[in-house]
């Protein structure tokens, strides 16, 4: 075959005028993962696979051995792992722009203290931290550190979950009357889920997502509190952590919002939001795939086609733009410090058996 | 064309062997109905045509035009209208055997004693009354004038429910853990269901079916309550009754059980049962059709194919065969009793704020 | 209780705007039912029950034990049974308004033009016959005796058809381009319907409901027919008529149409219409219940809300008012005639392995 | 922050077992692209940030500055890009082991030809090429190069398909009675796919997908083919090919399966499989994503939880396995031949009215 042969420009090379080729960034942002867990392993390292603006620069491990295989399958020169005690040397380390840190509820805040200190930005999962005091210590240190801190409430990143907050923000139900959300799984022993002293439990691990929900969907703040809690005596897996909390949300407008989250049950994930004039219906709501968001009207039921994306990814490049360009994130820390006092006064009405009421 | 042209045997007679060539019932059992509102004209009525054991014969209303009309449509001798003060009279009229009462909520009670003491037999539409005292008052006398009386929760007899309790009494979801529960609608003034004199409201009206779906999904009594409510202050339609009443109920297997009601939202009828290793949806749950049932677990959703009933006629029937055979109805007084004791800790639980114990 | 103390007028009787009693018809339609098999017995005469317009008042059959229990069921007097050799004496029975042919398809011809002849109305089931010739004889003579003939597709007259019918011809769709439609069963042996002689088979029985689907919803005449069909060899069931038929049907506008019936599959009732800017789906189609509609283009896909009718009192109601009014049906005698005309087209495609033109 | 004070052993890291840390690669397989149109740009690029075995190492564009950009973005050395005269010296470079061949339909075969000429490994898109003729020269180049030559059927490597294709060979429906496929879009002008020289058409370019999967859903290969097509005078988008093309198939066992494929209408892609006992539904079938898979029979519907995959990182990863253990691919050149032949019934039948035997 001689160049005469070949085509000078090969047909498929026409683009139609919809095609677009992204554009190359200007810089990647490093970032830097504390904790080796299953969410890590099994989601946030896949993802860095499909972010444009985030890259996997270094990870924080307090073992090395997994650290080494982890770094070996993504790419991570070994030089840049990191364990607890050398955790705080990262300030020396240019190529780390961003922490996320993934570890147990009750290492949070001060994985962030420190993070903040050597001079990074930090992603942080939620919840938070394990009380608003906490909450309240890591927002007044990012702000003496003049660096970001973002809660990972991925769902605010990902289209279903955004488009029903704008459905529900505009009107389109009408006046928002009753929402009710449900998070549940059956938790397997031994996790860390199941001990309070890393912070875990139901509420704390997968009913912040129903909370979070009511919150983001109304936009408002709860005014009163009520719940109740099972914890079942013959199930060893709920010596610290109830199984089951349900709790209920009224908020400013006459909203109210029902949701309960258990670690006994097979796989629940849904909400649903009813307003004067329609309903809306999202199933999956909170799993990291699968959203499928319905509304319904007296005429119709309509399920929305909408192309989703991988959350960790979003979530990841939405924070690297906020980093390279100063704006502040969706979900900064007072996003996380509003979720914590909604669960204290829940776990103050299961203790109380009252109604309880919430200052905004 | 001639005898002989004609098949001896025409081949359409020729049934395959799952036709079934219904019965000729040895008797029919004739109902009187009391009260002719949008339920009765709309709903029950018709579903006489579609019954196979009860038949229309007689009338009871305030109002002689309407009735004569109702008449003339349904085939009712006119002769067979009575009104509110000459109902007693029907006790003489031997083509009644049961009396269908369709009044408001306060008036439950009292045309059931008059009935009883006619002689015939009740069928009482929910709440059965707007106090304990009264339904206890009302089984006294049924059983003091030997007569039954059953409770109008149709449910019971609609095979989508039926299934749905077959489902979750039978393990199939594994121990029940969550429920939830919702009845919606937008109620549009005048309307009894908007007077708290008549015994109406958003609780009596529609909750009633959650929390009797609650009961009679996990065939347990609750053994505490929590709940709240709104009454909007800027709509007049809720000057006597809440708009929106919301409610959970524990079980004592530890089963939670949250419920919202309003006469304030589009149309939203459904209910959502997890256990521990799957769920069941009943959506519309509560509607007088359209019922679709899905039961879920890891591996799968899958909708029932379940063939519907009028839920009317089905209802009907029941009682006119329990009234010829003399066994008692699925939905007996003590029924009506029960959902009313669990209504009267849920309007405590709203006026006190607190956890109201239930002894059973 | 005196009648000082019973409400002059009972709450429940103030209607609110919205309830309409049903205005008492002047007169009813009396109906013979010709033919007592599965459909009849199944379908036909349980939906008088819910008929506005239609009562039944006489039964022609040649089973005179069968006959007579049916009878004392549907309170249809003994004396109003006709057998196949009586059935001309109709013609001096006042009562009878239409005859309703539910006989096997070869059938059909000789007993409406036997009912035209005794000056009654004739609704006859689909196929209208087994040949063209047959239907244009059937016409005529509904000509001649001045008498309505309507072909019993109940489909025209149930809502979701009706809707699905509008949405296409309205054009919400863009441009009709393909529709695909099946029909499928496993028919049991014996049964009339796997019976060549007696007019059956999976495209007449079955197969018709796609190609009255396609002829409805475009509302265009085909002009190009294929087909294919399989009978298998080693299925008793099938020794006179296919089991599956598969037809292609071409439509002056461009639209391509695919169907197929079968009688040895699972229960399959659905069509899909494919559009410039959108798609029409209804499944169930064809079948007596459970029908759902939906619409689909780039941004959602949507089920329509609307309330099911039974198909056979819908049907038989508007035949009646059709008698009543003069008016000439919505399926008169020349539908059935476009069908047959397009069966007879897709067995010549079948026999020849070509693609038949048909002139319209 | 002392190292006494951090944990030896932070809890997120104690792996519940069924975390999987995935082992990393012996070798990752080296990937050229051959031609940047907008599948590659949208679909393929983006892809191998989820593989575990594929990278991407060089690109072959007829444009410098796109394929530059484009590079940039996934980070390929720009040494690395081609042109279409200096495609054949690849041959020396060690790093590509694989060539992607995503160039217009009729420039398969000699892209394909000339990289097994050098010495790599071959995916082709589907259709394989424009004629029987080419397939075989492709087939037998594979051979004598002693390379792999795998067809891009992505279907076959993504777990909805599996999953269906398992379910109808394995008997779950019964025996296979009837298959229903539509693959339709609306396709802009200007678009290679509307040339028949460059050998596009729905049949080539997307029908292809409903044929496919006749053949590997009943793992037969059919015997009798009959189609039509539309070709509208006034859309100036189908001068050169068809807008519709309607096909059945006929199969040994006497399964029929009727597809069709569109340019002109809105995005349709599914197929409906009606067996004995029961039916299979898969819609999406064909796009990108959104799959979901339903069973029914007489008893239910159950759509399957099923974890989606990227269809082309499952292909590519699928491939690389193949290069690396030697084991051929699920869907080799040959089954690229097999669609070709019916490809080519499918135009006989259209051009001459007449159902087409083939020989197998």
């Amino acid at each position: 075959m001689t160049k005469a042969d070949s085509p000078p420009l090969a047909p498929s090379d026409k683009q139609p005028p919809h095609v677009k080729i992204p554009e190359p960034p200007a810089k990647k942002v490093g970032w830097a993962i504390v904790g080796l867990g299953q969410l890590a392993i099994e989601e946030v390292l896949p993802a860095f696979g499909q972010c444009d603006l985030a890259k996997l620069v270094a990870l924080v491990s307090g073992h090395p051995e997994k650290a080494k295989k982890v770094a070996a399958v993504y790419g991570v020169d070994p030089k840049q792992i990191y364990d607890y005690s050398s955790y705080d040397t990262i300030a020396e380390n240019p190529a780390v722009d961003v922490i996320y840190i993934i570890l147990p509820n009750s290492m949070h805040a001060e994985y962030t203290l420190r993070g903040l200190k050597a001079g990074k930005h930090i992603l942080c999962e939620k919840p938070m931290a394990t009380s608003v005091a906490e909450c309240e210590q890591m927002i007044a240190a990012a702000k003496t550190a003049r660096r970001q801190l973002m809660i990972a409430y991925r769902l605010r990143y990902e289209p279903f979950n955004v488009e029903a907050i704008k459905r529900c923000r505009e009107g389109q139900l009408g006046k928002l009357k009753t929402m009710r959300a449900t998070n549940g799984q059956n938790t397997q022993a031994p996790n860390i889920r199941l001990s309070q002293t890393l912070g875990g439990g139901p509420l704390q691990d997968v009913g912040i997502y129903c909370l979070n929900a009511f919150r983001y969907l109304t936009g408002e703040e709860p005014i009163e509190v009520s719940a109740t809690a099972h914890q079942p005596k013959d199930d060893p897996r709920f010596r610290e952590v109830p199984e089951t909390v349900a709790f209920a949300l009224k908020f400013p407008s006459g909203t109210i919002a029902q949701g309960d989250c258990s670690f006994g049950t097979s796989e629940a994930r849904r909400y649903d939001v009813h307003g004067t004039h329609g309903s809306l219906h999202l199933d999956s709501a909170f799993a990291y795939l699968g959203q499928r968001l319905i509304l319904r009207d007296s005429k119709m039921a309509s399920e929305l086609n909408l192309s989703p994306v991988n959350h960790f990814a979003a979530e990841m490049d939405h924070f690297s733009e906020c980093v390279l360009s100063g704006k502040e994130s969706r979900t900064p820390g007072a996003e996380g410090l509003a979720d914590l006092r909604v669960i204290t006064a829940i776990q103050e009405a299961i203790r109380t058996g009252r109604t309880v009421a919430l200052n905004t």
